[in-house]
């Protein structure tokens, strides 16, 4: 929960395990009164973004297509009937197969990240369990992709022969060389995967290096799928800005740098920036 | 456990669960005479293979490196002591990235699905929590390469959102979709399972075909970086044998069919005529 004054200026920050899966019995209200506290009595507007708004959420918001503005997704904010909070809508855009991909809280923190007054269209990466990059710019959210890799990474080392090989330990040295593996031209990650299990086997890497190996194939796989995705628009030329939370951020900055990729750490409150836009946006601020 | 007369017949076979992680305090001697009963009273040969030779079983057997013929594997059996027991070397190989790769149990597959006087060079296919390929012939098993796509299948529908999004079902139709998805040429497995959350999001795929088309986008990556591995050897111009559990054979015939790989279904005692073979060239049977 952020508190904003009326320049936009981020006064009050709370975090709770009061995630939608937290939630029991629907019990959403008394989760945002927990969170929000004396707050939520003052006459301002409340925005929420994220899985608060998806099927398993308190009232599903629908999503708009990308390329989606600003003022696209102001004007879809969905209301929980009996309380002031608004929820922003997530985003939905077909990828090359014809298939859907979707984002639900990104494409605030994308916004927030944006420069004031964006000139050219820019790469955006938010790493996490499932990871999204995205072209914006000035007109918005053009479009985006989705990688799995922090639900692979964390399925395979918590219930995988590779998670049971591994000895718990911090080896950037391991997760550059996964990294590496990754971006090879013949790189396939399935069978790569494997090298997770065998390396350790004939003693070529340590156990305490498996965890972080692992993910750098996986962090590496992501890097080389998304450079194919962006591959051809004029954004793909420049460096990335990096969206989230900042061990995470630092993890991928190595890789990227690895790839040859230049990155910019975006804002650390992208979220509540984003939110702030969006009201500002939807007409809900004093001008 | 296969019990073979003079010929080579398997005359009896017993399964039990006794794998080497169902063993607690090293009773591996009460498992194999629970496993072989009478027969082992008798002066005959008793050979394993597989993961009782691994640094987890009984006793290590090396491995022996590839290419390995026949005789180079019935040259290198590891004696249990205390008991008549031979178990068969695993191989091991280094692939193109220098990474060592293993497998302990398909090499007497293999060599059980072998023709009697093989003439060229073919592929074998042993799908399975870590499935496969290997290209053999009358030299014995020559390469080798692993993909976990059964390990990875069974993390993602045990314990990743899209096995929470699934329900219980057959749907060939499902994995058919899957498969041609992980074919095409642009395909990026770690962003196309996430094609398992957004089809039913979308409803464009039934809850009960999330199983199977995830079974198919794992199959098919496989299926697509297994031909990229075998390209230029003139064994990959053929088509492949099967070797393994027959449901999970069809499943792969159904894939690489769609791939337009022509596939026989191997013996279905391979193991069996495998360990006989070996025994044959250890000089352990009469001639």
């Amino acid at each position: 929960m952020y508190e904003l004054d009326a320049r936009g200026v981020v006064v009050r920050e709370r975090r709770a395990a009061l995630g939608i899966q937290r939630i029991t019995d629907g019990r959403f209200a008394d989760a945002l009164a927990t969170l929000c506290g004396d707050a939520l009595s003052q006459a301002v507007p409340v925005l929420a973004c994220g899985m608060i708004g998806s099927r398993q959420g308190w009232v599903e918001a629908p999503y708009c297509d990308c390329p989606a503005g600003i003022d696209a997704i102001a004007g879809a904010l969905t209301a929980v009937p009996g309380t002031a909070l608004l929820i922003a809508p997530g985003l939905m855009v077909r990828d090359a197969a014809g298939v859907a991909d979707v984002m639900r809280g990104e494409e605030t923190q994308i916004l927030g990240a944006l420069p004031d007054r964006p000139v050219d269209q820019s790469l955006y990466v938010l790493p996490g369990t499932h990871s999204k990059w995205a072209i914006a710019g000035a007109e918005g959210i053009l479009t985006f992709t989705t990688f799995m890799t922090g639900e692979l990474y964390a399925v395979l080392r918590d219930h995988s022969i590779l998670g049971r090989l591994a000895v718990a330990g911090v080896d950037n040295g391991a997760f550059d060389r996964g990294v590496r593996m990754s971006l090879r031209e013949q790189a396939a990650l399935t069978h790569d995967l494997f090298s997770a299990r065998t390396l350790p086997l004939t003693s070529e890497l340590a156990s305490e290096g498996v965890g972080d190996y692992l993910s750098g194939l996986l962090v590496g796989a992501e890097i080389s799928a998304a450079r194919a995705w962006a591959a051809g628009n004029s954004a793909a030329a420049a460096g990335v800005t990096l969206v989230g939370e900042a061990a995470l951020c630092e993890r991928y900055r190595r890789a990227l740098t690895i790839a040859g990729v230049e990155t910019v750490q975006g804002s650390p409150v992208a979220a509540a920036r984003g939110l702030w836009r969006i009201a500002q946006h939807a007409g809900m601020l004093p001008s």
